[in-house]
C-alpha cells in the first residue's frame, strides 16, 4: 500500500524531502547509464568489469532536467495537469529513461527493463551501447516528440504540439546552448501564434548551466537586466529560479512554479471567461544551475561541477584511481536509501509519480498517433476542372487545389485538427480560397487593413521563417493532427537538415511497435525553380528532391503531379498517408491543363504511364520514347512531341509521364518502385529515351542506374543557368525546351537523313529568333507563349 | 563647376532639401526602373509601348533604403567614413542599382549605362528584364556583398565583414520580414564577438515598414517598450526614427545619425585610447516608415502607400486608367528639377554624394579581392607525420593538421586576415594546437576557468550557430579575407542553402570582370557519418556532397583526404584557391596513416591514383578493381583486400584511391574530370569494381554514369543506417565493411569456384562473430579494432 503524500501549496518541506530523493534516485539512474554494465544497486565494491570499456554520453545537462522532470511531476498531480515535456539540450537522454523507468513507463514498453534489480542492470548497459539506446531523447524514449540530436526546434515542436490543444501544458526544456541557433533564437516569438482560449501554453524553461562543449553561453553570461528586458521584448514574463543548494532550490523551483502554474490558470480564466483571445505575456522560467549539478567537483585537478568540463562524462576512466572516484560519486546518491533490496523504487517515492497516461512517459500526445483521426476528406473529384481536350485550357493548379483545402477546413472544423503552413506565401502559392473559411493566424496588434488575421486562425503564414513553419508542423503531427507545408521550392533548401532529421525519426518509429503512426509530412514545393521571372538565380533549387532521395525508402515519396487534376489525386492521396515524408511538386502559374480527373485518377494510381493522346507508336515499336516529370517538362515535352509528329509523322513516340517519381526505382530499391519486365515494357530495352525532368538531370540518372536501357537514356533538367528572365528563356538555358529536346531527339535518330537535318537547322532558327525576340521585346515569342496541343 | 555645400552639425535645412532632392532623384529611378522601357526624363507624355511588358520587381522596400542610402552619404562625407552599406530586405535592388547610378559609381562599371538620357533609358530597360540584371541587389549591384534573394543573413555577413577591420562600418538595413527569420534572430548577438578595438562597427538599421508580402510583420508591431527592451535585451542602445513627412523624417534622422557616429566615435576612442575591448552598447537604428513610401496612395481603391499591397509593383498595368495614375506617380518627383536636359544629375545633388572609393559602390570592401592579399601558409610539408611502413602508426588526421593550422595564425598575425569558424567544436574537431598562439573571440563576461577567450581572439567557435559561422566566414571572405568553417558534417546541412547561395554568387561573379577573385569558402566535415559512437542515427548525413555535386561545376570542389599526409596537402590547396567552394571531408579520430608526405604530394596533386603497395596487379590485367574515397571506406578496402591477397594470393587486385571526387566525372563535365582514356586506365573497361564510398552510393553512381564500365561498377557507402554503435558495426550495418566487400568481390568473381564459396562463407561467419560479440562486450572484435596492413 502506498503511503499517501501531502501535496499542498506552497509545498511542506516533507514533500520538498521526498522530491529531492526522487531527484537523487534520477540522477543515480542517469548517472549509472553512463558507467555501469552490472552491479546497479552497488552491492558490491566497484571493479572495472563492471564499467563499460568505452564510455559515452552526457552528464552535464541531465541533472538539472531531472530536477525540472520531478518538478513537473509534482505539478501534475497537484494539479491534475495534461503535461508533456520536451527536451531541447538534445543530449543527455539518459535523464528521461531515468524518470520515465521511476515512474514505471520505460518497463511497461520494455518489459525486458523490468522494475528490479535485472531490469536496472539491463537499463543501464543498454544506455548508449551497441544493440541499445541512443545517448539523447529519440524516438525510442517514451514520452519524447523532440529528438535531441540537432538542437534549434524544442519550442518550435512544444508550440506545434499545443495549437488546437487547449488542455495541454508543453513544458519545454531550452538549452542555453541550443538558444544560440537561429531557430530557437526566433522561436521565442511564438507567443504572437498562441491563442489563449483555444490553444495550450508553451512553458520554457531556459536551463542556464553557463556551458556548451567547451564554450561558455551567451545567455549565461549575460547580466540579470539584459535576461529580463530581453524576454520581456520577446513578450514572456521571466521567473529565475537560480542556486545551487538543492534543497534551497527545490523550495524556490515548488514556489516559483505554484505562482507560474497560477498565472496560466488566471490568463486561461480571463481569456475563456471573457471570450479574449488578446495575446497574453505568458510566464516562462529561468532555470540557473551549476552545469553537472551534483557530479564530481574535482577530477584530475580540474573544477568539474559547474564547468564545462562536465559536458560529457565526468570521470573518464582512464586512470585506475578513477574508479574509486567513480564509486564515491555514484554512492553519494545513497540508491540503497532510495530503492529496496529488490531494485525498486521506494513507494513513497513512486508515490511522487503521477499515474497511468498522466505520466510524462505515457501521455498519448507525445506518442500521437494514439490521438491520430483520419482526417475528413472532401471527393477530390468534385474539384475537377474541366479540361475540355488535352491541352485546351489554360489554369493554375495550386489555385485549382485551394477550394478543395478550404473544404477540408470546413469538414474539420469541428476536429480542429488541421492546419497549413508557409512562410508569408500563402497568397503567393496561391492559396486564397482557404479564406473564405479560415484565417491567419496572428495574435499581435492588428488593424482594419489586415487580410485575414485572427487569433484562432489555422492558416500559418503570418512568420517568415521556414524554420518554424516545418517545426510548428512537425510538433502538430506529432501530436496526431494533419497539415502540410507550402514554401518556395528553393527555400525548402532552409529546412533541409530539419526535413531529414524528422525523417529518420520516422524511420525509427516505423521499428517501434509501441509508436502509433502518424500523419505524414508533407511538403509542398509552389514556387519552382522554372518560373522566377523576377527572382532568378538565388530562388532556383530542385534539389529538395536530391536531398530526400538519400532518405530511408520506407519513409520518403516524391511527386510531381503534371496539372491540376493530378495536383488534387496526389494531394488526397498525400493527406491520407501515415509515417511517410511527401514531396509534392505543384506548379502555381497559368498552364496548359492535361489530363480529365478520370484520366488523372488512373494517371496517379499507376504513378507513371502511357499518355496516349501524346504518342503515336500504338500497336507497334517506338522510334523514340518522350518521358518527363514535373509541370514545365511536361508542357515542352509535349510541344516537343507535337513539332516531332507534325514535321516528321512516321516517326513512332511513346510519350510517358511520371507522377511518383520512385516508380523508376527498381522494386527492390523502394516500394514503389517498378520491376524490370514492368519498367521495360514501358521505356523499352533498346530505344532512345528523352527524359525531360523538373530537377538535376543527375538524380534521374541515379533512380535508373541499373535499368536495361540508361546508356539510351538522355536527361534534360536543371543545370544551374538562370537570370532574371522570361519563363520560356530558362528553358532554353537550361535545355529543357522544346526546340533543344526537339534537337536531342534527332541526335539519337540518325536514320532520318536530311529530313532530320532540316528539322535540326530549324530548331537552331527557332533559338535564334527567339532570344533576338526577347532581347527586343522582354517577353516570350507568341508562337511559345500562345502554344496549344491540338490533340 | 561643383556648387561647394554646407556641410555641418546639425544639419542644415538647406542641406536637407538637398538631400530630399536627391532622395526623389533616386526613387524617381527606382521606380522608372520597374516600369520604363523608354521615355526615361518624361519629357513625352506616357504611352503604353513606353511600358515594359511584363512588370516585375518590388517596391515597398525601396524608399527608405533610398533614404538610407542619402543619409549614409552624407555621413560618409562629413565623417570621410569607410562604410558599406547591406541590404538585407532583399528585394528592391532597384535601389542600390540607382544610388549606384546617381554617384556615378554604375556607369563607371557598366560604361554602356552612361550618364545621360541614353544610359538612363537602358537603366530603366535592363531592370529585371530578360538579358538584364536581377531584380534584389546581386553581384552585379556594384558595392553589395550581400545578395537579397534568401532572407537572414545581412548581419551575419555585415559582422563577418568589420572583423578585423576596425574602421569599417557596416550599415546594415535589416527588412522586418527577414528579421522573424532564424538566423536574423540569433545574429543580433553578434555583438558579443565584436572587438572595439580592432574590429570594425555593425550599425543595423532595422526598417519598420510593416508589412511582408501579404501580412504585418512582428517587429512592425510589437510595442515601443517591447523594441526597447528586446534591443537592451540583446545588447544593443536602439535610437528611434519614426515618421511620415518627409523633411521631419530627414531632420530626424541627421540629428539621429549625428548622434549615432558620436557613439560610435566615444566608443572607439574609449575602447582604442584607454586600451579596453569590453564589450560597448552599440548604437542601433529603428527606422519606422510606410511601406512604398512616396509612392501611390490609393489604386482602385485600396490603399496602397503604407500597406502590404506596396510590396511588389504598385500600380499593376492591368488597366488603361492605370496609364494616368503611373504618369501621375513618376511626375510627383518632379525629375526636370532633378536632372539636366541631357539626364545628368544637377552638380549640387550629385555633390551630395561621396567621391571616388567612398562611394558606396565603390568601397574596395564591398568587392573584397580588391584587398584580397596572399595568405602565409607555412610548407605543409613540414606538418608530415612520419607513417613509417604503410599503415604501421595510428594517428588523428585534424589532429595532425592542427599544428598547421597554429602556424597560419603566426604567420599572418600582422596581416590579421585568417580566423576559423565552428560552432563549438573547435576541440571536438581536434584543433587544438591552435590555442597556443589565438584564442577564441568572446566579448561577454569571463572567467579564470574559461579556455582561452579572448575578446581579440580569432577562433570564431564560442558560439553555437551553424548559420553565423557561415554567414560570418561568408562576410570574411566577401572583404577579402582567408578561413575555414569546420563542422559536424551532418549539421552541414543547416546551411546547406546559405552555401548554395554563395555558390551561386560566386558563380556570377566569375561572369563580371569587375569583380575581383576573393578566397574560396573552404568547408571542413570533421565529425562524420563513420564514427557517431553515441551520437548515433541524427549526426549521420553525409549529403552535403550530393548537394554541392549539383551546383555549378567551375565553382564546387570535394576532396576526401584518407589520412594526415593527405589532408595537410589538401588544406594547402584549398586554402591557396579563390572562387571555389571546397569541400574537405577529414577524420579526426585515430586511424592508420597511409601515405609518406612525398606519397601524399603526389596522390593529392594527381587527385585519384592506384596504391601500388596495395594493388598485385602491376604488369598485369587486374581481376578486380578495389577503389575507395574517404577515410573509412579507405581503411575497409585496404582490410578487404589484404584478407583477399591472403587468401587467395593468385587473384590480381588494383587498388585506387580517390582524393579528388570530380575526377570521376568526365572531363566535359567538370574541370577537374578525366577523360575516358585516362579513366578506363585506371578502372579499366571491364573488370568488376567494387568502390567503397564515404557517402550515399548514388553519388559514384552518378559521376560515373557516363564511363563505359559503370555496369560493372559495385559502389558501397551510407544507406541511412545507424544507431548507437561501435565505429565498426555501423560499418557492418552499411555494407561497407571488409566481410561485405569481400563477399561483394567473391560475387563478382564467379571463377573462383569452391575456394570463393569457403571464402564467402567464412565472411558470413566473421560477420555472426562480430554481432555476437559487440552484444556482449560493447566493443569491436580485437581482430579488427587492432588490424594493422601489413606492408
Amino acid at each position: 500500500m502506498t503511503e499517501m503524500v501531502t501535496n499542498e501549496v506552497p509545498a511542506s518541506n516533507a514533500y520538498l524531502e521526498k522530491m529531492n530523493k526522487f531527484w537523487r534516485a534520477a540522477n543515480y539512474l542517469s548517472a549509472c547509464q553512463l558507467y555501469l554494465l552490472d552491479n546497479p544497486l552497488l552491492k558490491k565494491p566497484l571493479t572495472p568489469d563492471m564499467i563499460k570499456k568505452k564510455i559515452v554520453g552526457h552528464w552535464g545537462t541531465v541533472p538539472a532536467q531531472n530536477f525540472v522532470f520531478v518538478h513537473m511531476n509534482r505539478l501534475i498531480k497537484l494539479y491534475d495537469l495534461d503535461l508533456i515535456l520536451l527536451s531541447g539540450p538534445g543530449h543527455g537522454g539518459n535523464f528521461f529513461i531515468a524518470n520515465d523507468y521511476l515512474d514505471g513507463s520505460y518497463s511497461e514498453i520494455y518489459p525486458n527493463i523490468s522494475q528490479d534489480e535485472a531490469g536496472m542492470q539491463k537499463l543501464f548497459k543498454q544506455f548508449s551501447f551497441p544493440g541499445g539506446v541512443p545517448s539523447h531523447c529519440a524516438p525510442e524514449t517514451p514520452g519524447s516528440i523532440h529528438e535531441g540530436g540537432e538542437l534549434g526546434y524544442s519550442i518550435a515542436h512544444a508550440c506545434g504540439a499545443i495549437f488546437d490543444n487547449p488542455d495541454l501544458i508543453a513544458a519545454t526544456v531550452v538549452g542555453d546552448g541550443e538558444a544560440e541557433t537561429g531557430p530557437l533564437a526566433t522561436s521565442w516569438q511564438c507567443n504572437k501564434f498562441i491563442n489563449p482560449i483555444t490553444d495550450g501554453v508553451v512553458l520554457p524553461i531556459l536551463n542556464l548551466n553557463g556551458y556548451k562543449i567547451a564554450n561558455p553561453t551567451i545567455f549565461g553570461r549575460m547580466s540579470h537586466q539584459e535576461l529580463v528586458d530581453f524576454f520581456h521584448g520577446c513578450g514572456w514574463e521571466p521567473y529565475f529560479v537560480e542556486g545551487d543548494d538543492p534543497m534551497t532550490m527545490h523550495r524556490l523551483m515548488a514556489d516559483t512554479m505554484d505562482t507560474v502554474i497560477a498565472r496560466i490558470k488566471e490568463i486561461q480564466a480571463h481569456a475563456r471567461q471573457q471570450n479574449d483571445a488578446t495575446r497574453p505575456v505568458w510566464p516562462m522560467v529561468i532555470l540557473r544551475t551549476p552545469k553537472g549539478w551534483t557530479g564530481p567537483k574535482v577530477v584530475d585537478g580540474k573544477r568539474i561541477e559547474g564547468n564545462f568540463l562536465a559536458h560529457q562524462v565526468p570521470i573518464a576512466m582512464d586512470k585506475p584511481e578513477h574508479l574509486q572516484l567513480l564509486s564515491d560519486w555514484l554512492h553519494s546518491y545513497h540508491a540503497e536509501e532510495l530503492f529496496d533490496e529488490t531494485g525498486k523504487l521506494l513507494p513513497e517515492l513512486r508515490a511522487l509519480a503521477p499515474e497511468g497516461d498522466r505520466r510524462i512517459g505515457m501521455n498519448p500526445h507525445a506518442n500521437g498517433g494514439i490521438l491520430y483521426r483520419e482526417l475528413r476528406l472532401p471527393d477530390f473529384r468534385d474539384y475537377a476542372f474541366d479540361i475540355g481536350n488535352h491541352g485546351e485550357k489554360d489554369s493554375q493548379d495550386t489555385q485549382n487545389l485551394g477550394p478543395y483545402i478550404r473544404d477540408i477546413f470546413k469538414l474539420n472544423d469541428d476536429a480542429k485538427n488541421f492546419r497549413i503552413f508557409s512562410p508569408d506565401e500563402n497568397n503567393s502559392n496561391r492559396f486564397q480560397a482557404v479564406f473564405d473559411v479560415e484565417n491567419r493566424d496572428w495574435n499581435v496588434q492588428a488593424t482594419a487593413e489586415d487580410d485575414h488575421l485572427s487569433p484562432s486562425g489555422r492558416v500559418m503564414d503570418s512568420m517568415l521563417s521556414e524554420h518554424m513553419c516545418e517545426g510548428w508542423l512537425e510538433g502538430y503531427l506529432l501530436t496526431g493532427r494533419h497539415g502540410f507545408f507550402d514554401t518556395y521550392e528553393a527555400f525548402s533548401r532552409i529546412v533541409d537538415s530539419m526535413a531529414a532529421q524528422h525523417a529518420k525519426w520516422l524511420k525509427v518509429c516505423n521499428q517501434l511497435p509501441w509508436r502509433h503512426s502518424i500523419a505524414s509530412l508533407n511538403l509542398m514545393m509552389c514556387s519552382t525553380v522554372w518560373q522566377q521571372d523576377h527572382n532568378g538565380f538565388t530562388h532556383q533549387d530542385p534539389g529538395f528532391m536530391d536531398h530526400m532521395a538519400n532518405k530511408n525508402a520506407d519513409v520518403v515519396r516524391i511527386f510531381l503531379p503534371p496539372d491540376t487534376n493530378c495536383l488534387l489525386a496526389t494531394m488526397d492521396t498525400c493527406l491520407r498517408t501515415q509515417n511517410f515524408v511527401n514531396v509534392i511538386i505543384a506548379s502555381k502559374h497559368p498552364r496548359p491543363q492535361w489530363l480529365s480527373m478520370e484520366e488523372a485518377v488512373k494517371h496517379c494510381t499507376q504513378g507513371i504511364g502511357i499518355w496516349d493522346w501524346a504518342s503515336n507508336d500504338q500497336g507497334q515499336d517506338p522510334d523514340i520514347v518522350f518521358a518527363c516529370a514535373g509541370e514545365t517538362p511536361t508542357l515542352e515535352a509535349l510541344a516537343a512531341v507535337s513539332i516531332l509528329r507534325k514535321e516528321l509523322p512516321e516517326l513512332k513516340i511513346r510519350f510517358i509521364n511520371v507522377v511518383d517519381l520512385f516508380k523508376l526505382l527498381p522494386q527492390t530499391e523502394h516500394p514503389h518502385g517498378l520491376t524490370d519486365v514492368e519498367y521495360d515494357m514501358l521505356f523499352t530495352k533498346d530505344k532512345p529515351v528523352i527524359f525531360n525532368f523538373h530537377g538535376y538531370p543527375k538524380l534521374v540518372h541515379e533512380l535508373t542506374y541499373h535499368r536495361h536501357n540508361n546508356r539510351l537514356m538522355h536527361v534534360c533538367g536543371y543545370r544551374e543557368e538562370g537570370t532574371i528572365t522570361t519563363p520560356f528563356d530558362v528553358r532554353v538555358q537550361n535545355n529543357v525546351d522544346r526546340f533543344h529536346l526537339v534537337r536531342s531527339a534527332l541526335k539519337r535518330l540518325p536514320n532520318l537523313g536530311n529530313r532530320g537535318a532540316y528539322l535540326f537547322q530549324k530548331m537552331n532558327d527557332k533559338l535564334v529568333e527567339h532570344k533576338q525576340y526577347i532581347h527586343d521585346k522582354g517577353v516570350d515569342l507568341p508562337e511559345v507563349s500562345q502554344w496549344k496541343w491540338e490533340d
